[in-house]
């Protein structure tokens, strides 16, 4: 039985050909696809996933915030259920992987498991997540995270949130109802969105978790002055100021162990002309890492510099928050288990963080979250040119395939005692030392 | 005689007053004064000092540039002219002084001369030059250096500038006749527009020569990536490169011991926006300083600088010349007879370029010439709370009025042998060595 399980694979070729099939929904001129959530593009997609599901064996439901649900039932139904799955809706010049590949690849398993007339301890779910480009309303939904006003929600098409969940078999009223606590995991296939795996020559990036992510708005008020008459020592340059403070921001990130990124990426000077010493300057700063501490820390330092600065330059310097993402940890147990199966398949892997936003952060406010990235070419996401080769999808989604495989048999045991998943996201049970040796249960014919 | 010239004054209240009925013209109710050239304001303004110049004994004419010429005969009227004044016309927000007090004060001291019945040697011209505050046309034609095609002058109110000459008696057709070659000197008095005599506690300023400008066009082009995803050692961010050749410009410019200026003024970052890593930044530098030597070996600097920076931020920098604009030196014996009316008269002063552009600035290419500057308080100009004190005013009027008194003298001698002006602007011959003590002829009656 153990070999049979750690040999079992995905068909390639069909995950690829089903990646293929979708990306002629929304397909631009171009090459880039558009298929903004809520739209036409969106609703065909829905539905050919839909089929594709109950093809596979899964019975489906859309809950109240549009998620699309396909279930495969578990020896024990009553289980909670291993989920997996990501989003189908792209931004507005998108490509054919970010999100997409972690859908197909869930199907794409429920098919082998289905093959071989195999059943796993719990259900399995392939959840497509509403509208991840956009406002998250699904992922957030399922986390009991929703904000209840609909005026907070923008979909990228300008219709109201109502609406839009109406259009795809959702129901805003009922939208609380979308919370689930009633699973066991939540493992998600991605691709990087970035270049690290590409450039460190890996071929699995084990997620530590989503980086958390604080935002602020920093105003400098000096003096603007004619730009010949006032000598360089009776300046007060709100430019010169914004410089320093660029690269205290970059200084201050990159001496940090986590690797932590930290960017000025907003900057605007006023009155911004040749012959003017320059007054104000707003700029943003943008901190991300695994740590609240680290961020907490990053910052303090940065306000120290802000105060050098300011006495150094003559001006004056206000800095607020504009927002504040908390970090979301990935289960260790979930981290080891993929690291192992690396391991074992002879795939190279790094562990990495998630810089950018998924649904599984917010899937980590309610359950045991892990992640797999396979690498992005040159890092280039949100675009129609972003590429992943199919050996490389196929690769994460058999990760992916013996994840769930070994995790049905880790939380099949009696859940260990832990604090609140919310408040640490790690599971205290050492994973590798209790759980047995893997065995598998076949579905009776 | 020499105690009758040299305790010779201006009066200082009526100097003042005809500051205040100027200002009157174009005042606008949050007290700015708009009198943009070629206006009715404009016009109304010449009318007003027309009849003043002609009250104090002066011809007046008005040449193809458009500029107003009074002329105050002299014993030899066959001689080269000393010439002094600005300009009336101002910005859109202006204030009462910026040029006014130069044109005024010239008025000023005709008046003075002939009510003490005085003729100069050489005949006095106080000119009121056209559009100094936008296209310059009066003093670039009057020094030879106008450009001839219609299209390359833009006028404040959009009128062309043929029409806009028209219309204030002057003749683009004959621009070409403005040019002079008859002048002994030009000697212009001028609010500083700056706080450099104001911090030094200092009444006047000998100006050393209207500072050269040199102006680039920076582009800095790096990689624009996902703020959250690209660690911070596989970025080219153009921003964190602009930063470092900001602060690279001011080094440069605080470690020249001539104290030049230099300023980036304007920088536009794309594609801005706070989750995305700069991939582009345009910005301008701007140099100025008395010496081209100083301001080409600035330049070198910062292209040194600019190679290390791109290649430490792997970005690649291009940049082009926008502007160059030759320093005007101010003749060495009028900063000297300025400097020793100070002393005399017990007024503090200091050396200063003028790092803003004059008249004067053109009027050097053809003649000799000087500039005083008076206070600006808080280095305020082009607004309407520009600010100089009456008292400020009438000292800069009488070291203006002494200064023409010598230099009448100084240029009755036979001119020197010297250098072309235009290429070194200065006297060879020592004028405190040589000139014999001041003597004055009376007007007869």
């Amino acid at each position: 039985m153990v070999n049979a399980t750690s040999q079992l694979q995905v068909n390639g070729d069909r995950l690829n050909e089903s990646i293929d099939r979708l990306a002629k929904i929304g397909r631009q001129p171009n090459g880039d696809i558009c298929r903004l959530a809520f739209t036409n593009e969106d609703l065909q997609a829905r539905y050919r996933v839909q089929q594709w599901m109950t093809d596979a064996g899964m019975t489906v439901r859309i809950d109240a915030a549009g998620n699309l649900i396909g279930r495969y039932a578990g020896m024990n139904d009553a289980a909670p259920a291993l989920a997996t799955g990501s989003h189908i809706d792209t931004v507005p010049s998108g490509g054919c992987y970010d999100g997409t590949l972690g859908v197909l690849a869930g199907i794409e398993i429920v098919r082998v498991l289905r093959e071989n007339q195999m059943r796993l301890h719990h259900p399995i779910e392939v959840i497509v997540f509403t509208d991840e480009e956009s406002t998250m309303i699904g992922s957030r939904a399922m986390a009991g995270k929703a904000v209840l006003s609909p005026e907070s929600y923008q979909t990228a098409t300008g219709i109201s949130i109502q609406e839009a969940l109406e259009a795809i078999g959702g129901n805003w009223d009922q939208l609380t109802q979308a919370k689930r606590s009633d699973l066991a995991a939540f493992v998600e296939l991605h691709v990087e969105q970035g270049a690290v795996l590409e450039r460190s020559h890996k071929e699995i990036g084990v997620v530590q978790g989503v980086v958390g992510m604080h935002r602020y708005k920093v105003i400098i008020t000096g003096q603007p002055n004619h730009a010949g008459t006032t000598p360089m020592n009776m300046r007060q340059d709100a430019l010169i100021a914004a410089a320093h403070l660029t690269l205290a921001v970059q200084r201050i990130a990159l001496a940090m162990p986590s690797q932590p990124v930290g960017t000025v990426g907003y900057l605007k000077v006023e009155p911004n002309a040749v012959n003017i010493v320059p007054g104000r300057v707003e700029l943003s700063i943008d901190l991300r890492d695994l740590s609240s501490e680290v961020l907490e820390t990053m910052m303090s330092q940065i306000r120290q510099e802000m105060e050098t600065i300011a006495a150094q330059t003559d001006t004056q310097m206000e800095i607020e928050p504009i927002l504040e993402v908390e970090p979301a940890l990935a289960s260790d147990a979930i981290q080891q288990t993929i690291a192992q199966i690396c391991e074992e398949m002879n795939l190279s892997y790094c562990s990495l963080p998630s810089r950018a936003g998924h649904d599984a952060m917010k899937m980590a406010r309610i359950t045991n979250m892990g992640m797999i990235f396979v690498p992005s070419q040159e890092g280039v996401s949100h675009s129609g040119t972003e590429y992943t080769s199919p050996e490389q999808c196929v690769a994460g989604a058999n990760v992916l395939l013996q994840a769930l495989l070994r995790l049905d048999d880790f939380y099949r045991s009696p859940l260990p005692e832990r604090s609140s998943p919310k408040a640490t996201n790690r599971e205290t049970k050492d994973f590798f030392e209790t759980v047995p040796a893997v065995s598998r249960n076949t579905l009776s014919p």
